[in-house]
């Protein structure tokens, strides 16, 4: 018998009988892998499990680890679902089901309007299908018998005729399904999933075609990981930000300007903490804070290279006559602003921040929330280095960005180097030595990270942070980006040690926190609408068991004010439970009651959302909320 | 003999014989006045005071201390001055000699170009002119004698053609001029003037016309006003916000963004010092900061009333197809802010205060520095009131003025009450009632105040504060506006005692420093560029004696930034008396040396601009830094 040579992704190598299937090798590799396994790739095939290995070749296997794994399993669910439903609804005419994000869909024409009603009747047909432990066979046909199978569905014949042959068929029991695969190698591997909702859809998402009816649907390799997910989902229902900012009266969005945030008083408060926190970390850190306007000429963006890379999300103005841009970002305003003096080595790196109120277009279908807008203030900051400092420059950044997570509590991250994108400026050789620092520093740092291909700004590659909030969401927020094209085009200079200004400085360009809009989003969310002391709008309430006891509060109340602590006074004349259910469904960090015995005693009954404190003196009571708020405790 | 009877501005009725001259009426009012005089007024002709009086009428003289004095003396200038120069250079032709806003000027055609090397002559013959006293006489000529005149100057031969009859003309000496008058009585009378300088000039200001020449010059009735006048214009060179924003490194603006300001660093301190200042007293007396969009769509602003009213100042931006228009104002946003909630009479008055950015289109020749600019940040707000509370919050605007205006040194101030403009939106009821409201407030304050007739917003009369800066030039900043015509244009509602929802709330606009861009501007000419302590973006210079004791001084500096002063090391290989000259010439509040005794004792030695204060222990010296700086003490 002879054999054939795989290359394994580590390098070694691994010989197999020719013939053996993709599974063999796996479990030759390991019994753990094989178990695990979902599909395999040859070379730049994905394959099935169960198909043949016939030649050399560049060999691995996905578990549910890996994106392809994922989506194997996201796709085979959706055969699962579309036959499932075709043993309910027999008139059903399957259209396509590919995977999404974090899950899968099918879309079908079909006489039934299905509603949520419908779905646990088809996941009970799924869970039969899944018993029954079908193999799933793939099989290879002519564009005939292709047609010839999916006779009288008119969506699979134009599917057919669009393809080039050798065209795939996939059957499991009585099921068959025009796919290129690959899926699992049986039905029963598709044991934890859960159909989610169902919406309408056009064929091909044109709406001049029939309307068919899409059901979506999620899929985990166990049980208990379905169930975190839909509890993560279920909370992030409760959390989301456009429901509590509207709750909480932090924020709201008019028709009048979609994509355009209206901060109110209390979300307002945060973005001044927030705002104020990141100027104390600047001034710190040796960035001095600059502001560049709003509006400037259109020359200036095309000297920039935003014109041409960048045009098609900005905003422009007429006046007098001649065309600005309103700023979608601030690294131009940057640039004029270092050019308005000599510069020296001795004063780099120089450093400039900016609270930048940038807009930049967003489709209107895209806005959302927070999220997504078209208005939003950037942490930004711009760093000119020598060319020797650039290095050490990118590490403190490094570090500068991982404190400011940890104080909002975001300890874990992924992070990736995004490199040069189709659109860009600058030489080879510039993106090269950028891309090389950025990588390098984090290397330096023993930080893991993956690589974007293609996705740095047009300008230079970027390190880009993604946080992970508390129900383990990945939300991307931060960037880093080395730029020593900018500095080309506005022809920046300093003098060196030998005395000449013919050195050019390179730009790090930094958001730590990125958009504040979009980070308040993710904070609502994380903190579920409860921020944590420092940050919080309504720190302290004070609730009054009676009128009788109002002018004490209104004479403790002003000691809060005093010592920087925002405190309001509930006296409405409701009955006290009332009164701490409101507070708490405000979340408000502390609640004080006060009564008769406070009266006497000159204290305030301390509570907080979950728990009683007790009686505390009112100064104690106050200087343990400013102890509190300095150190930015996110328990307190 | 008979008589006549003339009405002083008293009420008064003061005979006086048909045929009195107005400056024997102002004789027969008094002795000091009629020496003060300048010219009178009888019913709506202003006169000169050699005028004979033939009827009955309205009756007052004129000095310098009114707008009219003050003008005829300059038109008499103007007059003195063109004489001088005919004197001198027999080829001129007059043009026109009109008053300016502080002197005149005169424009001539000449074959000699006139340089500031001209002027100490032409002053000469003009103090011969005043010395030689002649008495200025009024003639009233038919076209044809003024044609025969004034031949051969084709200029004033146009005027006179566009001239009704009569047609008079003024002569002094062998000097006579076309003129409406009236004048001083004789040349003696303007004794303090000076030539301030040359400029081009077109006949009728356009350029198709022939270029003239034109001098301009300033006079006083006393020659110690003249001298104040002169030094106050050398110190206003001197502290020019421009030049000095320049030399500070506080601010610069860009050929890119024609009135659009870029803030560095260290103007960027004060700035944010300002605010926070700002913040600090809106939360004290209940304003809650909200902020609103740069961009909204076009029809908020003609619900508003902005796009018929304001237009012309206004930028527009296509997003998607719809106009939109960059805010020129922020009440719409805050009104749109007030409609997402239902409101209580419980709650008002609700105050919203906002650091809004806002646009204005001024044309380009207008723009300049920082006090004319395209874009600025208002310290701006709105409260929301019930018609009953109205009065009350105005009342308590008025206080919170005059409070933030003291902190920064200005503690007079002229005020006006802006009225209804040509271009308006609400009710003639409204405006009645609204600016009863504001001058009633003012008058309940006991404010004295002025009227400005039609220069009130499109939306509401305003209490206008023109501060008195430093060099006792008057800058109008901070405006009260009662409004009750947007509340209706928003259909804005609150629930009231009774439960209905039907009432009205009362809109009062205000912005207390204005614009802060411009603000800043007169803080920078206000304090020459010396920064009282809290504002100043450089509190303390730490100067080392020699590189010895730069470890010293690196030891002390961290103690200033814990305590959060501004402090700085100067560690240059200079000489001492050129680092102190250096920092003298930064505007830094407090200069620290630090040597061999210094290191020794754990001090440093202190001084300001102007002195020595001696040495002091470190942690003394931060803690009455510290003191000093939220004192706000101006003199710190």
């Amino acid at each position: 018998m002879s054999s054939i040579t795989l290359t394994l992704p580590d390098g070694k190598e691994l010989k197999v009988p020719k013939g053996a299937t993709a599974f063999d090798a796996a479990q030759a590799i390991g019994k753990r892998l094989a178990q695990d396994a979902i599909a395999a790739k040859l070379d730049d095939d994905l394959i099935d499990l169960s198909r043949p290995l016939e030649q050399d070749g560049r060999f691995s296997v996905f578990t549910w680890s890996s994106q392809e794994g994922k989506e194997v399993m996201r796709h085979s669910a959706a055969h699962l679902l579309a036959q499932a439903v075709l043993r309910i609804h027999k008139d059903v005419k399957l259209t396509i089901g590919p995977t999404t994000e974090d899950g899968f869909y099918y879309d079908m024409e079909s006489q039934h309007s299905f509603t949520p009603e419908d779905l646990p009747k088809i996941e009970e047909e799924m869970a039969k299908i899944v018993e029954e432990n079908f193999v799933v066979k793939r099989h290879v046909v002519s564009k005939p018998q292709a047609r010839e199978l999916f006779n009288g569905n008119e969506y699979k014949l134009e599917l057919i005729d669009e393809s080039e042959e050798p065209i795939t068929v996939y059957e499991q029991g009585e099921f068959k399904d025009l796919c290129r695969g690959p899926h699992t190698s049986t039905t029963g591997r598709l044991k934890a999933f859960k159909l989610t909702k169902i919406s309408g859809a056009y064929w091909r998402a044109d709406a001049r075609n029939k309307q068919l009816q899409r059901i979506y649907g999620v899929i985990f390799p166990e049980k208990k990981m379905l169930e975190s997910y839909l509890f993560m989902l279920q909370e992030a229902e409760k959390r989301d930000h456009r429901k509590l900012g509207r709750e909480l009266d932090l924020f709201n969005i008019h028709e009048e300007g979609p994509g355009f945030i209206f901060w109110h008083p209390k979300g307002m408060i945060i973005i001044n903490e927030i705002k104020d926190f990141i100027r104390g970390q600047n001034r710190k850190r040796g960035f001095n804070e600059i502001q560049t306007p709003a509006i400037l000429n259109e020359m200036l963006w095309k000297k920039s290279g935003h014109y041409d890379n960048f045009r098609e999300n900005m905003y422009f103005v007429d006046i007098d006559g001649q065309r600005f841009a309103i700023k979608p970002m601030n690294c131009p305003g940057a640039c004029l602003t270092y050019k308005t003096k000599k510069r020296s080595y001795r004063e780099l790196p120089l450093r400039f921040s900016e609270f930048g109120h940038v807009h930049r277009h967003e489709l209107a279908g895209v806005v959302s929330g927070l999220v997504r807008v078209r208005a939003f203030t950037q942490d930004d900051s711009h760093s000119y280095c020598t060319p020797e400092g650039l290095n050490q420059e990118v590490l403190d950044i490094i570090d500068y960005c991982q404190e400011v997570y940890r104080v909002f509590g975001f300890t874990e991250y992924e992070i990736f180097v995004a490199t040069k994108p189709e659109k860009s400026v600058g030489t080879d050789e510039q993106w090269e030595k950028a891309t090389e620092v950025l990588k390098g520093a984090l290397q330096a740092r023993e930080i893991k990270f993956g690589v974007k291909e293609g996705e740095g700004a047009f300008y230079g590659p970027k390190i880009e942070y993604n946080i992970k909030d508390s129900l383990g969401r990945n939300w991307q927020i931060g960037t880093i980006q080395v730029d020593f094209s900018m500095p080309d085009r506005f022809d920046l200079r300093y003098v060196g040690t030998d005395g000449s200004d013919e050195h050019r400085p390179v730009m790090v360009h930094k958001a730590i926190v990125g958009s504040i809009e979009r980070f308040m989003g993710i904070l609502i969310e994380h903190y579920a609408g409860k921020f944590p002391l420092w940050l919080s709008p309504e720190q302290v309430r004070i609730l009054t068991v009676s009128d009788k006891f109002l002018d004490y509060a209104e004479k403790i109340k002003p000691l809060f004010d005093d010592a920087g602590v925002r405190a309001s006074i509930d006296d409405r004349r409701e009955s006290l439970p009332y009164k701490v259910r409101d507070a708490q469904l405000a979340k408000v960090n502390y609640i004080l009651v006060v009564g008769e015995r406070e009266v006497q005693d000159g204290t305030v009954t301390v509570r907080t959302e979950s728990k009683v404190v007790g009686a505390m003196k009112v100064s104690d009571f106050i200087e343990k909320v400013k102890k509190e708020i300095d150190s930015k405790d996110l328990h307190a």
